[in-house]
C-alpha cells in the first residue's frame, strides 16, 4: 500500500474556512494561513475584505490598524487600503503610486463562515463553496454555535482524527467514549465520493446514551446513525443522530428525535500548525438556547482532548516526519480520506507546475 | 531612489548608552549588546567596567558573582576580574598566566549614562560623546527621570519611528496624539547635519494641550515648537516646548513656560532586537518632584504603544527582510536619517576591512 | 594540556539513571534521553520496560495511554506493546503484522532506581550497574529521599560541578558555602581510578558545623571527611561524615555521628539539558524520618544553585562551544574526570565504528 507523509502539504486551489464572521465584530482580524499573516475586515460599507497583514509603507502590521470609510487604515502611519488590496489613500500625499498596494485574496461571506481561497485567484469559484444550510442563508436553519480551536499538528491530522472513530473509546473515555469495543467492532460502511470518502454506522433497536435521552426525551430503544463526510483538502461534516426504533429511520431520518450536525474545518496556520474551526447545530429542543449551550459545552472537552492528543502526535512525528506508519484495519476511511487528498494535490499540482512555492 | 534594508547592520565605532548609572547600584549588571554579552559593573573604587559576561575559566557568567576588593569576582570558582578584563586572582593558586584575560570594552560615565564602544578601542575618542547638559554634571541641569524598555525590532526602527511624528496621531490616537492630520499637515523643517538630521515644527498662536496648560498654567495661546534631531547611529535629541504667543519665542525660546528635553537612544542587543533608553528632562515646576514624575508617567504608555508597532512591524519585515517598502511624502526626515546612517556605516566598512565581523 | 570540549558527546554503552521507582506509580512516565523520547512504565506483571514514545501506527505519544493487561496500550486507537516493544494488540484485527514493533531499551529495576542502557543491547550488562547498598534491596538500608532537578546545560557540567569543590564557597555562600578559603586551601587527595576519580579530604580536630551538630549531637571537635568519586559517564558517589575527634576516624569511619551518602547521576536530555538525578541519606538519627527531610530540604537550595549557575554557564559556552577553557589548579579532579570519560568515550568509538549517530 502506497503510505502518504504523515504531514500533508498545502493544497491551495481550495475554500478554507477563514474565521467567523462574529471574528469581525471588533475590527480588524488577524490570521496567519499557510504561513502567510493575513488581514481580514468588513469595511464600512459591510464587505469583507482579506489582505496580507503587512502595510507597503513600513511593514507594519495592518490588523493595528482600523476601519475608516474607504477602507482598512495602517495604525502607524495612516495608509488606507480597500478590500482588493489597492492603497486609496496616504495622508500627506494627494498622489498614490501604483506600486502601493498589498496582496488581496478571494473571500466569500457565505453562511456566516468567511472563505478563503489561498490558490491562484482566476481559480477562485464561489460555487464551489459548500452548503452548510443549517446556518443563516440557510434554507433549514438551526440554533448553533460556533468556535475555534488551534492545534499544534498539521492540518490533515485532524482529517485522520474525524476518519477513524475507534478513536472515540480512548481518547475520550472519560467524556463521550463509552466502552471501546463497541466502536471498534460497529459495522462501517465507507464509501469513497468524487472527492473524498464517507461512512455511515448504524445501531439499530440500541439503548439511547444518557445525554440522548437528556437531549431529546426517549423512553425506549432507537435507531442510532452516525454520518461522516470528508471533502478534500480540509471539511468533515457530521450527522449525528436517533429516532424511536421501528419508525423507519432509514428510509426517513427527519423525524422527531436527536439530531446534531457538525463542520468541522482543518485550516492550515503552518506546516505543523493549524485551526480547528467549527460549527455545532441541535435538531432537538430548537426553541430551547440552553439546550444548543449544553450540547457545545459537552463538545469542547471532547475537542480539546483530540487536539492535547494530535500536538503529542506530531512532536513525534516531527522527529523524522518521513518515517513510514502504520496502518490497521480500521484506517480504511482514513486510508481513502488521505488519498483524496493526494490525488487532489496531485491534479493542482499538474495545474501548475510553478506551484512549488 | 535607494533603497536601504529594513533591519540595518551594527555600526560598530561609536559610542552607544549601553545602561543608565542607576542600573550598576545592586552590583554588576547584565546586558547584551550587538550580541554579545556584556557585565557592566562598578569596582570598589568607583569606575565602571565593561567585559565579556564570560569567565575565561569554565564560562561561567561573571554577572553571577560579585564585586570584591580587586574586581568583579565570578560567582562560580572565585576568580576576579578588573575593568581591563584582566583577571588579578585565582583562588588557590599565585601565578596568573598570561591567558587568563577576558575581553573588555570602552566605557565612559558622563552625566549619568554609561556609555559603551563596541567597535576598535584605539578608536574611542571620549570627546565624540554628546554633552546632555540637563542631568548630573552638564552646565544646566534640569529634573529628570531616566528609564529603558526593551523591543523585539531591529534597532533603527526606533530611529525611523521618532523620525515621522505623523505617525503621532495614529499610533497614540488615545494617549497624545490629537488630531491626525495636524500632525500630517504641520509645516515641517528638515535640515541636514554632518552626522544626521534635525527638523523643527513651529505652531505659533495656537491653542496649548491640556497638559501643557496643567504642567505650565497657560492662560491664553501659545507659540509651541517640537525640535528634534538625529545623530547616527543611535542617538534622537528631542526639545519641545511652548512659550505665551507674542513674546519672540523663534528669536528665545529660554523664557518661562513649557518646556520637555528627551534624550532617546536606540542600543541594538541583537539584530531584531533593541533597548529603547530614554531620559525625560523637565523645564517646567522644577522644584516640584511630582511635575517629573507626571511628565514621566505620561511619556511611557506612550513609549510603549511605539515598542508594541515596531514588534508587530519587525514580524512582518522578517518574512523577507528585503522586500522594498515604499516611501511617501512624510518620510523626509526618515529618509534623510537613513541616507546619514548609511554613510556612517560605510565610511566604517571602508576603514576596517575586515569588519564583516 | 590537551583540551576537551565543554559539551562533552553521548556515551551510549553506559547504564544511566532513567527516573525512581516512584516515577512510575502514576502510570507511563515520559522522559527524553539522548534526544529519544522514552515511556517507561510499569506492566501489570510489575516489570519495568522502556519503548520508544511514539506508536508505530499513528505516532501517538503512547505516554498519553495507560497500563493495561497485556502492556502499555496506546491512548489514540488501543494497539497495545509489551516491555519488548512488540504490539500485542490491535483493536479490531485478529492478525498483527510484523512490522507492528517499536524500539526498545534495556531497563533494569536495581535498589529503587531504573537504570537505562542507550547503547547496543547486546552489550547491556546488568553486572555493571553500581550496588548502592543505601536503598531498598541494598546490604545496609538506611533512611532516604530521592529527587531530580531538570538543568539546562550539558550533563558532564554537573560532574565539572562536583568534581570542583571550591565552588561551594561562591555558588553556596548564602546556603553551605561557608568560608571560600577554607575550601581553597584543603588538602585534596586526589586519585585516579579504573574508570574514573576520586578525591578525598579530611579536616581533622575541626569545629563541627552547626548543621553538624543539630544533626548529630556533636558537643566537641570532630574529625570530618568528605570523600567523592566520579564513575564514567554519569555518577558521582558522596560520602561526607564526621565522628568524634580522636577516636580513629581514618582507621574506622564506621562510628556513630554525621553519616550522609548520596548519589549524583547527570543523564542527558539532549547536547545541551539534562537531568540531575539524586538520593540523599542519612546515617544519623535513622529512626526519626524528619531527619532525613531535614537533610533532604537543606540540599534542594544548594542543588538549585549549581543548576542555575550551570544554566547560564551553559548559554555562554552555547556562543562558542569550542572555545577553549583554561584550566586552574583546583581542576585536578575535573581534569582527571574528564580524561576518564574521554576515555571511555573513545573505545566506545573504536569498539562501533557507526557510532557517528
Amino acid at each position: 500500500m502506497a503510505r502518504e507523509s504523515a504531514n500533508a502539504p498545502f493544497l491551495r486551489n481550495a475554500w478554507y474556512i477563514a474565521c467567523w464572521d462574529q471574528d469581525l465584530e471588533k475590527g480588524p482580524f488577524a490570521r496567519t494561513i499557510m504561513n502567510e499573516p493575513i488581514a481580514f475586515f468588513r469595511d464600512a460599507q459591510g464587505k469583507v475584505g482579506a489582505v496580507e497583514d503587512r502595510c507597503c509603507h513600513r511593514g507594519a502590521a495592518l490588523t493595528d490598524g482600523r476601519i475608516v470609510e474607504n477602507g482598512l487604515q495602517c495604525g502607524y502611519h495612516g495608509l488606507v487600503f480597500d478590500v482588493s488590496g489597492k492603497c486609496v489613500e496616504i495622508p500627506g500625499q494627494d498622489a498614490i503610486p501604483p506600486m502601493a498596494k498589498i496582496k488581496y485574496y478571494p473571500v466569500v461571506e457565505k453562511q456566516e463562515a468567511i472563505w478563503i481561497w489561498m490558490g491562484d485567484p482566476a481559480l477562485a469559484d464561489e460555487s464551489k463553496i459548500i452548503d452548510w444550510p443549517f446556518h443563516k442563508g440557510g434554507a433549514t436553519p438551526l440554533p448553533h454555535k460556533k468556535g475555534m480551536l488551534p492545534f499544534k499538528a498539521n492540518y490533515l491530522m485532524l482529517v485522520d482524527n474525524l476518519m477513524d472513530l475507534t478513536h472515540l473509546g480512548y481518547v475520550h473515555s472519560r467524556t463521550i467514549g463509552g466502552n471501546p469495543l463497541q466502536h471498534v467492532n460497529a459495522e462501517m460502511n465507507v464509501e469513497r465520493t468524487g472527492n473524498g470518502v464517507k461512512f455511515a454506522r448504524w445501531m439499530m433497536e440500541s439503548n439511547p446514551p444518557p445525554t440522548y435521552v437528556k437531549a431529546a426525551g426517549f423512553t425506549g430503544k432507537v435507531d442510532r446513525w452516525l454520518e461522516f463526510e470528508y471533502r478534500a483538502p480540509c471539511l468533515v461534516l457530521q450527522y449525528t443522530g436517533a429516532i424511536d426504533a421501528g419508525k423507519g429511520a432509514k428510509q426517513n431520518q427527519n423525524q422527531p428525535g436527536f439530531h446534531s450536525r457538525i463542520l468541522h474545518c482543518a485550516t492550515p496556520e503552518t506546516d505543523t500548525t493549524a485551526f480547528y474551526i467549527f460549527a455545532a447545530a441541535n435538531g432537538y429542543r430548537t426553541d430551547d438556547p440552553q439546550a444548543t449551550e449544553d450540547f457545545y459545552n459537552e463538545l469542547i472537552p471532547t475537542f480539546i482532548e483530540d487536539v492535547t492528543m494530535m500536538s503529542h502526535q506530531q512532536s513525534r512525528i516531527d522527529l523524522d516526519p518521513e518515517r513510514p506508519l502504520i496502518n490497521i484495519k480500521s484506517d480504511a476511511a482514513l486510508v481513502h480520506a488521505r488519498r483524496a487528498f493526494s490525488a487532489a494535490y496531485e491534479a493542482e499540482q499538474k495545474l501548475r507546475p510553478q506551484a512549488a512555492e
